[in-house]
């Protein structure tokens, strides 16, 4: 793409470098900043800024963090004795959005995949188990997805933490809400065959 | 959406301000530079910034330029008596993008449209005329959308120029390269028709 002016060129192309941000993309996003008012644009570029520089990671469950600890982790109307077990930040922010979860969390920041060459060293796995060790948990929750990688954590983590006395569960895997069961895969449906559940618990949630 | 930052939600709401970007995508970009380096962070905020303040519109064409004027004027290769007039900065990038265009520009900064309350002094039409009474312009080509408001703008500026020696053209309308005879709106087909060429011509591009 030809620009006439150095200075558009070098946005367009920092704007196209990021995921799925191709150059026409980016020429559209600069160029309605181009548009706005400097003190906007500033204010866009000074919250980015911002964010990288300051952010922090929980010291406990490695969730995203504006002090040391979360404000899930620092907010005491939560129950900080039910552990969900999550994958990274996105899932945390996913199952926040239900509004169906009051306890805390812990970000495994990955998954056990050797195939990528990740194994559980690279994990906050261990930091899990302290966790355990220290705190008094009664349950922990893996909302892990449903796939080899998600099994393997999970049973590495389980194989971990037996002998101990916690309820250890896992988020229900099935049929999705409209979805159909025709179109469902064999082994969705079959799990789900599996794991019924009786009527009146389904009806009561 | 709820976040666990006040950090991390600042940021994605100043994303998702850009046009065409939601909510899911701003996040997915902001957890995208949480990844990378804090230099690579700030490379991307300060080119945008830079670019924000630094940057300057041709005080002949109106095009973007980082001097007084843009790298298309003050190139010495370039016909300086041909002007191709277009309504924005991105058709200048799309026609330089062809390759095919050897003069200069004049950016009008919008096209005349009743309806949305443009008229002719809102657009740079009168530095466009006294750029034709002072240099020895032999050309304009006008290279705007093919509308009402874009045919508006050309008889507007070309009743503006009559009396003086220059040849006045518009880029041809057609049917476009790849485009199908019976898809083609009855205007275009019925133009295509009225402004047929000689084969000759035609081939000899």
């Amino acid at each position: 793409m030809q620009f006439s002016s150095a200075l558009l060129e070098a946005a367009v192309n920092e704007f196209s470098r990021l995921p799925g941000i191709g150059k026409k993309t980016a020429l559209r996003l600069v160029l309605h900043l181009l548009k706005q008012d400097t003190e906007a644009v500033l204010q866009f570029t000074n919250a980015i800024a911002h964010m990288r520089r300051e952010i922090r990671f929980c010291k406990r469950c490695f969730n995203v963090a504006d002090e040391d600890l979360c404000s899930i982790c620092s907010n005491t109307f939560r129950q900080q004795q039910t552990i969900c077990v999550v994958e990274n930040i996105r899932d945390v922010i996913a199952i926040e959005n239900t509004q169906q979860y009051n306890g805390v969390y812990h970000v495994l920041g990955g998954i056990i995949s050797p195939l990528d060459g990740i194994g559980p060293d690279d994990l906050n796995i261990e930091a899990l188990l302290q966790r355990v060790a220290e705190e008094k948990i009664e349950e922990i929750i893996f909302a892990l997805n449903p796939n080899i990688q998600g099994d393997t954590t999970i049973y590495y983590i389980q194989k971990k933490l037996s002998g101990k006395d916690i309820r250890i569960t896992t988020i229900a895997r099935g049929i999705a809400f409209g979805g159909e069961l025709e179109y469902a895969d064999e082994l969705t449906l079959g799990r789900s065959l599996q794991n019924r559940l009786p009527v009146e618990n389904y009806m009561n949630r």
